[in-house]
């Protein structure tokens, strides 16, 4: 898959493209990240990429003409059509089901806006997705355009490698997931459950079973909703609802 | 402000905590950041800081010890406890109200771990919010920490130069922004508005009103129900529903 990003602060990028999974996945061959800054396809002489907003008000705006032709110069004959995404607290809510659409594609083209306003033709005529990571305010666009790259990349085949696949799959049965406990099993006094240290394995994963459910039932239950769940789960959560009362 | 990031993968910040917004606020004094990494508080040999899960299973545990150890370096003398933020799927729903709560602390230590879960002792006799960026499955607590950082910083008292400020108030309206447009009027055949063009700041005014609340009213309806409306947007939102029938 191919991944663009257009931003006016290519700087930011690096450290995340660079390490850990994305940079792993970019070695494999997996992926490859490009970051353009659009202010290079301005046809302004003073490479200017904004302008002030048609009646009036603050802020500035950015003008079609460089994302519409750094777009174009991404385009590759012949190819299937790139994905054009828009960061704006507009867009639709990103999640786990948007992801996984996303990572079917070819190529995705991540527009970032800073401070400023997009010109509405932008989003009418060049844009194919607007998406928003959630109702909370960004200086612009560059921190969604990482969080969309890392959620989708993981769901490349062959992006994560045995290490992590195992925590995926958690995610897998729609519960929260139930708490860990590593070494030591007395931390300063804190100590891991009797239960995980008895060697028992049903007894294990019945208390792992519970503590998700628990823990889904107390802090998302919309979750539980659409969860996966077998009779001895609803016979638990019916438990939880009467301590509860 | 202080903020400080415990991960165990530095390099990743220093591209977004040095530029824009966030670079300018720490040389104007306003925030300083440190990212720590917390392999160096390990006491282990190896300087490992996971170890298998109790109970079997797959996966890494991030141990307590390097954590505990790193968040106590952290601290100081007389200075008020930080807050203690563990990024997680399992934390409370990030939004804007929380970034203004956060902004009123004196210091925010964020705790990134990446592939492995947390022993649960961490959660409990450590951290002080768990929280999560979104319904998306993320390599690690990263993004998390710097889209908290960001989000914070822009609230703080000065961090915003004049010509972003305007852009942030028009948030504080609880409607979606009404479609911004700039030079030239025509663009490759796509147009501006003539309202826009006329100079006729009482018709402007009223369309880009009637922009946001159709904008609202088409993508986030539940944004209308918290809005400040006068009669006649309400007015206006009761054609629209007719409209749409």
């Amino acid at each position: 898959m191919r991944m663009t990003v257009l931003t006016l602060f290519p700087e930011m990028f690096e450290g995340v493209f660079n390490t850990s999974i994305l940079g792993q996945a970019q070695k494999k061959g997996i992926v490859s990240y490009d970051v353009v800054n659009f202010r290079d396809y301005s046809s302004d002489r003073h490479n200017r990429v904004d302008d002030y907003p048609y009646g009036g008000g603050g802020g500035m705006v950015l003008t079609p003409q460089p994302l519409f032709d750094a777009v174009k110069a991404q385009r590759e004959d012949g190819a299937k059509e790139p994905r054009i995404i828009l960061l704006c607290p507009q867009g639709e809510r990103y999640d786990q089901r948007k992801a996984e659409e996303l990572s079917k594609e070819d190529h995705l083209v991540f527009l970032c806006g800073h401070y400023e306003g997009y010109d509405e033709r932008i989003r009418e005529h060049l844009v194919t997705d607007e998406i928003s990571i959630g109702d909370f305010v960004l200086t612009g666009g560059e921190l969604g355009a990482m969080t969309i790259a890392d959620s989708v990349t993981r769901l490349l085949p062959g992006a994560l490698g045995n290490e992590t696949s195992a925590v995926t799959d958690s995610h897998s049965t729609g519960l929260l997931e139930y708490p860990h406990y590593t070494r030591p099993s007395d931390y300063e006094g804190m100590k891991v459950p009797e239960v995980l240290l008895s060697g028992h394995h049903e007894r294990i994963e019945t208390w792992r079973r519970e503590q998700a459910l628990r823990r889904t039932f107390e802090r998302r239950p919309d979750l539980l909703e659409k969860a996966d769940l077998m009779e001895e789960d609803r016979q638990y959560i019916e438990k939880l609802k009467q301590e509860r009362e």
